[in-house]
């Protein structure tokens, strides 16, 4: 397993981590296979999601904002409550299989961290299978 | 990998491709193991749900207008803003077990392409691991 | 494949399993390798979430009656539409790497059982890989 670190710097917000997981996919040596993308928190997740116009990131995040209000009330009583919501509507895992050693993914396809409730320093696990 | 062929006829609708994947596992010989679906757009999905009864596929649809209006207003400007709210909401991926050559779903369950933006030609591709 | 038994109590409760998804990787006697859980319902579903506080669950449960009332119109007129609609947001699927025969999963996480249309009599799939 590789563990990416990525260093989100607000409290919502989508990174397009691809790259970073066709590093991992090329330090494995496989060439054809499966990634497994797993987030280990409760109030982030990973998407795989338009790359093309930033826009779309935002406008999920606006979208989750208004079917989980932050100021909804909430048993959980953290403060963060809505991006444990928000994390279980979008998903902690990702798969995307490999060929000759590369990320197939479609046209306009990117692989997102999904950032609830930062900025805090996270990690992202890649497991690559031959 | 074996990419399947979705010819959609409505801008939203599911699609059972149930029999279509179980050919992939049929062509790829594997008697135990796992089945990998990804969808390769960004405006439309891939489930697991109910096969006996096509309304939940319509309800599904419903709800998710419902959640997702396409008339909000959105960022992304393509018109179709509202198509990648649902895909993210349903998710582009989902492994089914194999065994004795089979897919293994419960007695209910059928695997549904999720077109949010069509009419389109639409690929599904499919990995099977032995 | 392993079938886990999980009796349920409540028509909508989230149920820790992470322990019986660990018992089921300890026979397999994978040490290094990827965990499958799939749940063949389409009323339940499989969630990767906060296990230290149990109110998560419970809002988890809330928030999903507010976006899918039971009470809403439904073609499917089987009196569990809703229930159809919060496992297709959560989903069916769960994927965690295992190192070391141990479920790796992050501080606050654990695996749980989504019942929406309870109490029954449910199974969980588990197939682990090596």
């Amino acid at each position: 397993m590789t563990k990416l670190k990525v260093k989100t710097g607000n409290r919502e917000e989508l990174y397009n981590i691809t790259s970073e997981v066709q590093s991992a996919v090329d330090r494995s040596g496989v060439s054809d296979g499966i990634c497994h993308i797993f987030v280990p928190h409760t109030t982030a997740a990973v998407l795989i999601q338009e790359a093309d116009d930033p826009a779309v990131g935002r406008d999920i995040a606006t979208h989750l904002r208004r079917l989980f209000p932050r100021g909804d009330p909430y048993e959980h009583n953290d403060g963060n409550a809505d991006a444990h919501m928000k994390a279980t509507g979008v998903g902690n895992t990702a798969t995307v299989f490999i060929e000759k050693g590369k990320l197939t993914l479609g046209t306009w396809q990117g692989i997102f961290f999904c950032e609830f409730d930062g900025p805090r320093a996270r990690e992202v696990w890649v497991k690559v299978q031959g």
